[in-house]
């Protein structure tokens, strides 16, 4: 039974997004590489990916984009009963990313509101891959919906960084996309349906690295002209007394933190699939037989790249199709045959014929009118920054929300879809109607404009930021929020420290 | 404005523990580590610290507490909503350590509930230092409360490791508790209003450990027989091809991560002891003048150490007897003066005279009476277990529980005060009713005679367990979870691999 009186009016009320004033082309990454530009490009829809500057981290990303929210909407801290931050990008082990974020907006706001302005403001992580900042407006949705005076700030931050050279390079990007969660919003009413659908899996991740001190010890001594060998060296650290260093504590591995994941794309796409297809499912047992892909206007996917969504949303419109009848000539018309798997010896043979007819599928116009319908909008963005990890959903919201804006679309009451991933994995489907106002906050967003007024960077830049050799920033920082130091000495060692302009 | 048609009944209808099988006694410690066991025993209340076993994580202990709650109310996992877990020992950046707990439980409820059991379950890792459990129970109360028919479980699970022979080593333990959260529970019925006091700060936390290359090779250098200098070393690895080794990365760094805290015990104290007061004075704006430390029958707080709140708890106690008009006559008969800042040189000084006020205040009669009545039996399974980090404040709550039923105390709709904190910093306080049904729920905790029946280790094997030099678990686990494996190659690197029994 539902207890709620009469449903509240809930929703995302104004957003804001701040991406890294750097940019590398991918076509210059793809000359480095020797990768076909094409093939990025029209394959995967990707141009420019965003990098962040030596001065910016998850936590400067959330207090940037937080900070347009609060001025644009003249919002006094004190009436902000939450900030919940979704990333896979944290920055600590127990102490929340959020609470940095906290400190640079105290910092900046104190002045104008008090220094307790923020005292009594709510705030926390919440990890699950891409999905977290899913996790994070979902639980704040619930909050503000018991109470009609409460005001959240959902946040969603990451630096979507892979290995050089890797097959994510190139999917690379970063940014925070902040969201002003109220009643009677003007801009998205969220509906109370939540499509869950969850597996434990390992398509990415991002686990300890464990190393046995032997195995570094080797690596060194390749680099030395050491007569000793590993072992020798081993009992000697071992009789040495124990001090706070890297080799001589008491600890038997080293175990190292990488920011990039470990990550199999071709099961991860799979994972991608399936989940969503599950949430899908889940959701409209909730929602109803009215509620499908068909009546939303919009439909707003998780994007680890531009062009991901349309390759893998196949399997949910076959489904839509073959339950609503409209199956069987859209199949005839374009010499479709779903494989069945008794037609196979392997079960391999089989995934791969069924892969193959879900991209012939994506080759279809009737699929091909449905992507440019209701996905292509929120790749757009998508194209020009990369993958935002846990914000990527929401830079698609943005992103359609725009290019509607400057087409005039005439998207209000009608309803969106929403598709959330995490890996390791989880999909949550949500929907949400465009409120009457929603032209009001649009027009403020100016997404593809900022986005365009970056800076380019070459490819030597790149690697110095992505291999931290670039200590000094490219560009600094007028205005907004800068890492400025990390503590190395005592109670102080790792401490950050930022600054406020 | 409130919009629940009626206040919705929500609470906690039982609750589980799990505590590794192995423990260290203080006194062995202490003898080694040339400490006066007085003071850790009769200062600070420590008897024992639970040591995990070498198969044990934050993932398996949070699984093992939830079996029980699964078994003990034969729970269907196809109604469990969701399971959040508060974790500051997550075991992946990206991945949480739900999913790892998910993918044991469905491994053994599989072959009775079927291979999508938990298909629908929404889990997700909620990070805030110490007081991250009690956010996922608030937005589990929150998502339970606007739906009669929803079931959640809570989770909170650590391991609270502190480096050896830092100030933190004789605070160690570890476990989960988990929580039932539903409509009209059986033990809890949890109130509608929430303080909450933030502040970022540097008290406790867990960096990344970053250290140059050059760092590295000259500690390493220091070892060898090598005539060459760590520059010298440094051009040679930088000229060598990149691997995913330690050292022939493009990376600047060398980024550790470690388990254990940077932390400043006493600047912490004083985080925790304000925080908790500003939460109070937050708390007692929404519930009214009626609602005040006097009225609860018991308190909860966190506890990093068993005598740590009954330490700390002063300044809630001063601030509500001067309030009330109690203080003056309790001033004069135990002589004690406040200090005012006016009359101290320096802030310093004002600040030590405090904390000695502050102190002399908790040796009074009447601030002894109220921690012997309010605040005591949260303490005595914290003795036998050590601090817990994220469920140390709950194991409190199963102590005092279990406490009160072995008194047969009359404690049935009488009301909780709640105060969490979280370093870094952040506390929440809020109230709980006992429910009529209590005993029917607390008669199968056996908290106490479960801790009795543990296995105590040397000091020899504790220090294997700690620097995990000791592969083999010391105990086989013969029934719930153990980590198996954890993967090294390709795409299973760090990917961890779980048993259930």
């Amino acid at each position: 039974m539902n207890l709620q009186q009469t449903r509240p009016c809930i929703g995302i009320d104004d957003m804001a997004l701040y991406v890294p004033n750097l940019y590398l082309d991918i076509e210059t990454l793809a000359q480095v590489r020797n990768l076909p530009y094409a093939k990025l490009n029209k394959g995967l829809g990707l141009q420019q990916m965003a990098i962040p500057d030596a001065h910016e981290d998850a936590a400067t990303m959330s207090a940037n984009a937080i900070m347009q929210l609060i001025d644009r909407n003249q919002l006094d801290p004190k009436c902000i009963g939450r900030i919940y931050l979704g990333t896979e990008s944290a920055l600590d082990g127990a102490k929340p990313t959020a609470t940095y974020a906290l400190e640079m907006l105290q910092q900046k706001y104190g002045a104008i509101y008090g220094p307790d302005c923020f005292k009594h403001c709510d705030v926390v992580d919440l990890t699950f891959a891409c999905v977290g900042g899913v996790d994070a407006l979902h639980n704040t949705l619930d909050w503000v919906g018991a109470n009609t005076t409460r005001i959240g700030i959902v946040v969603c931050a990451d630096n979507a960084k892979y290995e050089l050279k890797s097959g994510g390079e190139y999917t690379q990007g970063a940014g925070a996309v902040a969201m002003l969660v109220k009643h009677q919003p003007r801009l998205l009413a969220i509906g109370p349906h939540w499509g869950v659908a969850t597996k434990g899996v390992h398509d990415f991740f991002k686990p300890q690295r464990s190393y046995t001190k032997k195995q570094l010890i080797e690596e060194l001594l390749t680099l030395t002209n050491s007569t000793m060998n590993a072992d020798e060296v081993l009992k000697k650290l071992q009789d040495m007394p124990h001090t706070n260093g890297i080799l001589t504590t008491p600890d038997e591995n080293v175990v190292l933190h990488k920011d990039t994941p470990i990550f199999d794309g071709q099961f991860s796409n799979q994972c991608y699939q399936d989940r969503i297809f599950d949430a899908y499912q889940h959701f409209k047992q909730q929602a109803g037989a009215h509620a499908h892909i068909d009546k939303w206007s919009r439909i707003v996917c998780h994007l680890p790249y531009a062009y991901h969504a349309k390759r893998v949303f196949s399997k949910i419109w076959l489904h839509h199709k073959q339950s609503t009848g409209q199956w069987e000539a859209l199949a005839q018309s374009n010499n479709l045959i779903q494989p069945q798997a008794i037609d196979y010896s392997s079960t391999m043979a089989f995934e791969k014929a069924e892969r193959q007819f879900f991209r012939a599928i994506t080759k279809t116009p009737d699929y091909k009118n449905f992507v440019q319908e209701k996905l292509e909008k929120a790749q757009r963005a998508s194209s020009l920054v990369g993958n935002m990890y846990a914000a990527a959903i929401f830079l698609g919201l943005m992103s359609t929300l725009q290019a509607d804006f400057d087409d005039g679309a005439a998207i209000a009451g009608t309803s969106f879809g929403f598709f959330g991933y995490g890996s390791g994995s989880k999909s949550k489907v949500f929907e949400a109607t465009v409120q009457a106002q929603w032209k009001t906050v649009v027009q403020h967003f100016n997404t593809f404009t900022t986005l365009a007024q970056r800076r380019g960077i070459s490819y030597e830049q790149y690697i110095a930021l992505h291999t931290k050799s670039q200590k000094q920033s490219l560009e600094t920082p007028v205005k907004g929020f800068a890492l400025q130091e990390i503590g190395t000495i005592g109670v102080q060692e790792g401490a950050r420290y930022y600054t406020s302009n």
